[in-house]
């Protein structure tokens, strides 16, 4: 059922573990995430991007689902990076979360792996 | 960008706890889904279903992914529920996960809650 654009989609999920006593900042932020930086998202080629909340072990963890429709994730990528509204927002929400070991830069969403999927 | 038949599509997401012994038998399951309980699951309007693996606290985590595309979550599946392939499916996967206390049958998997979502 692919049809050629489908076909060059890829799907991304990735985790973060929030600080507890900074959640409801996530939140809030999230319940008004600035325009120009949904509008930067989305001119990077990402869709159907939605993030998830669920405590495990009495911790906040982030889930984030996202499709990218470009043809060079890496580069979208560090053009949004570069992007100076991008960079303040993430100044705002990266200290609402626990910096995890291993990761590329910002260092606080974690790739999970995916191991089924039905389209 | 809403299409009348993209305005009708509820995204879930699930977090669910796997037993550390048992994650490879869930991988390799999933790894290899039974057609039948594929064709159910699409047959009760799911689509672009995921899941996903990722090591939170040294426990295997998985979260799931998925888009309802039909009129009547609740009675979709209960169909689902009442297909005994789908049970037997749900025999061999369910051992591997842990029960999370105050949840709906079939137990084990949680609810997480969308906080941001961009289309």
């Amino acid at each position: 059922v692919n049809t050629p654009a489908l076909a060059s989609v890829r799907r991304f999920a990735w985790v973060a573990e929030a600080r507890p006593e900074k959640i409801d900042r996530y939140l809030g932020l999230h319940a008004a995430p600035w325009p120009s930086v949904n509008a930067m998202i989305k001119a990077c080629n990402i869709r159907n991007y939605s993030i998830y909340v669920r405590r495990i072990g009495g911790v906040p963890h982030l889930f984030s689902y996202l499709e990218y429709v470009g043809a060079d994730f890496a580069a979208d990528m560090a053009r949004m990076a570069a992007d100076p509204d991008t960079q303040r927002w993430w100044a705002e929400c990266m200290p609402c979360l626990v910096a995890q070991p291993g990761l590329t830069a910002p260092g606080v969403w974690a790739d999970a792996e995916e191991i089924y999927h039905l389209p």
